[in-house]
C-alpha cells in the first residue's frame, strides 16, 4: 500500500500518525547499537541490595521459603504457586487463585528480574522485594496466614529452619523473624536474573540479533516505547498513567476498573497510574497488563501504541516489535529451578487448615 | 520397668502379648543382615516396564507433563501439586485440595518408588502408574478436565510438545494421545527411586545402620511387620484388611469410613481391604493411612501393631522401629526435582477456566 502512495503523501501520513521518526531511514546497525546502548543495559548477574546483601546462606534459605507451602494456612500455596519458576515466574492466569480458591484482583507479575525495579506490586506499594514478600503470606485471599506471628511459629517449629536462619543471620540472637523470612526470600529473588540474547547484543555483539529483530528494536525506539520501557529491565523504573490518550478499558475490554496508585494515595494525579511493566521475558508472562486482560503480545503492543503513544502501529511494526521483544526471553537459572528438599515438621508444627 | 520383673514373669508377659520372638535374644548382626536380605531388597535404579520401557525422551517429556498445570482446567494444578517432589512426592495433607478447592477423599500417596508397586491407588484400581496418571487429570475434584480429548487438545496446541511427543514416540504417526500422556508421565515416575542408607545396609554393609536402627529392624521383623511390609518397598506388593484385630477407626479416630476395595468390587471379602502401604520415605510422607488420619509415625506404628498384629508394642519397641524406618528415607533425584522450562501456549491453547 505504501508503495502506491507518493512520497509527500507518505510523509503527510507519517506526520499525522506521529510515525515520522520511524518512517525516516532506519539507523545503521552501528548507530542502532549505539542508540540502544544509551537506552538499555545488560542484566546484572545478581540484583544486590545494600539493605539486604545477597549471601549464599540467605539465598539457600530463601529458596526453601519460596517453595514452602507451610507459609500458607492450607499448606497448599507457596510463593511458587503464583510465581512459578517453571513458567517464567508467573502462573499465566489473568489473576491468581488463592486460599479457598479466592480469585485475586491483580495479575501476578513475574518474580524474575523484579528485584531491580523501583518498587513492587503494580501500584508500587512495596518499596522492594523484601517488603513485597510479606504481603501475600498474610493476604486472606492469597496464602491466608492470620498474622506474621503464625509464619514465624510455623518456621520456628521446624528445627532445620532454625539452623538455617541461624546460619543466614549469624549476628542475630533470635533470627527467626518475619523480617528475616522476607529478607531470605528477597535475597533468593535477587538471584533471579535471566540474561538472554539481547544481553549479548547490548554488550556489543550486533550480530546477536537478526535483521528483523534489529528492525523491531529500531521501531521500538522510534515509536517511543523506550521513553518508558528502558534500562536493563525495559521498564519497572517509574510510574505512568495507563491510558494517556484513550481510557485503557476501551482498548483492553477490562470489566472491573482498577484505579492503580489512586487506591493507595487518593490523589487525583494517581488515578489509573501503574508501575511501567518490565518487558524482560514478556513473551512468556502473558496475559498482559495489571488485570491480565489481554492474552496476545501483538494485541498488547497495539494497545500500548494507542493508549500511551496515540499511535496506530501497523501490522508490520507490531510484528517487528514482537520479534524484537522475544529476544528479551532468557533462561531461569537452573539452581533456582531445582526444588529444595523441604525439612519435615515437628510435633509443634501447625497442621494445615484448608478452611 | 522390665528390669524389676522376674524372668518368668517377663516370659509370661511376652507370650501373652505375642512378643515371644522379640523377647528372645536378638539375632547377631550377621544373622540379622542375612534375615533382612531374605525379606528386603535394595531399590532398583529405575523401575522399568516391559509395556512402557523407560527412554530418555519419554522421561524428559513426562517430567514436563508432571509439572504441567495446563493438564488442569484451571491451569493451576499439576501432578506436582499433590505429589510435590519438594516434599517427598506428597502434600502432607490428610487429603488433597483440587479444582475449586474440592477436598479429596483419600490421602495422596507418594509418587516416589510407587511404580514398583503391584497396583496404584489405595484400593489398587489402577494396574500401573500409567493407568493411575489418567485418573486425577479427569477427576472433577482434582484437575478437572472435562474429558481426555481436552488434555490432548491442550497439549497438541503447544508446538514444542508436539515435537517432544514425536521424539518420544517415534513409531507413531499421531503421537499426541491421552495414552501417551500417561506413558510419558509414567516413565518419568519410573525414575523416581530414592535409595537411602538402608540400601547400603541391605547390599551388605552392616555398619550402614547403627545399633539402635539394627535393633529396630530386628523388632520390625520379630513383631511381624515384615510379613506384609517386605521387598524393596517394604510394602506395596499386596492387599490386606486394615483392622484385622480391631476396626481401624477405633484406633485412628477416623470419622468418614472408607471401605477400600469393597467400593470397587462389592465383594464382602474386600471390605476395608487396602493396598499395603510402602514404607520408603515413610518418615516424610505423613499424615498416615488411606485417610491421612494419623500424623505421628509413632502413633501409626502403635496402631498397626494393634490393628494388624494384635500386639501392644512397647514405647521402646515403637521407638526402635521408628529409628529403623527413618533409614528408609532417601533423596529425591535432583534431575527430577529440577523444574522444566514449560513451553508457551499458542493462540489455540485453551485459556484457564477456574470455574
Amino acid at each position: 500500500m505504501v508503495l502506491r502512495r507518493s512520497a509527500s503523501a507518505l510523509l503527510a501520513l507519517a506526520c499525522a500518525s506521529g510515525l515520522l521518526a520511524f518512517a525516516a531511514a532506519p539507523p545503521s546497525d552501528a548507530d542502532l547499537l549505539k542508540k540502544a546502548q544509551a537506552l538499555f543495559s545488560p542484566l546484572p548477574k545478581i540484583m544486590d541490595s545494600r539493605d539486604n546483601p545477597v549471601t549464599a546462606a540467605k539465598v539457600e534459605l530463601g529458596k526453601m521459603l519460596y517453595y514452602e507451602p507451610r507459609l500458607s494456612k492450607s499448606n497448599v500455596i507457596s510463593c511458587n504457586s503464583c510465581h512459578n519458576l517453571a513458567t517464567y515466574g508467573v502462573d499465566n492466569l489473568p489473576t491468581s487463585i488463592g486460599h479457598r480458591w479466592a480469585v485475586g484482583t491483580a495479575n501476578s507479575p513475574t518474580t524474575l528480574n523484579s528485584a531491580a525495579q523501583v518498587a513492587q506490586f503494580w501500584d508500587g506499594r512495596a518499596k522492594d522485594v523484601e517488603e513485597q514478600a510479606k504481603g501475600p503470606i498474610l493476604n486472606p485471599k492469597e496464602m491466608g496466614l492470620a498474622h506474621a506471628g503464625v509464619a514465624v511459629e510455623n518456621v520456628a517449629s521446624i528445627p532445620e529452619y532454625v539452623a538455617l536462619f541461624t546460619k543466614a543471620f549469624p549476628a542475630e540472637k533470635d533470627p527467626v523473624t518475619y523480617d528475616n523470612i522476607a529478607r531470605a526470600i528477597g535475597d533468593f529473588e535477587r538471584t533471579l536474573t535471566t540474561p538472554g540474547r539481547f544481553d549479548k547484543y547490548i554488550s556489543g555483539d550486533a550480530g546477536a540479533l537478526n535483521a528483523k529483530e534489529r528492525a523491531g528494536l529500531a521501531t521500538f525506539i522510534a515509536a517511543g516505547c523506550s521513553s518508558c520501557h528502558s534500562g536493563a529491565l525495559f521498564g519497572g523504573a517509574k510510574f505512568d498513567k495507563f491510558g494517556i490518550f484513550r481510557p485503557y478499558q476501551e482498548l483492553t475490554g477490562t470489566k472491573r476498573l482498577d484505579t492503580g496508585r489512586f487506591e493507595q494515595t487518593h490523589r487525583e494525579d494517581d488515578r489509573f497510574v501503574f508501575k511501567v511493566a518490565q518487558l524482560r521475558n514478556i513473551e512468556r508472562t502473558y496475559p498482559y497488563f495489571h488485570d491480565g486482560s489481554v492474552w496476545k503480545l501483538e494485541d498488547a503492543i497495539r494497545i500500548m501504541g494507542e493508549a500511551q503513544l496515540d499511535k496506530k502501529l501497523s501490522t508490520g511494526e507490531i510484528d517487528a516489535i514482537w520479534a524484537f521483544l522475544k529476544t528479551l526471553t532468557g533462561v531461569v537459572p537452573v539452581e533456582a529451578r531445582t526444588l529444595p528438599m523441604l525439612p519435615p515438621g515437628s510435633d509443634t508444627t501447625a497442621r494445615p487448615d484448608v478452611n
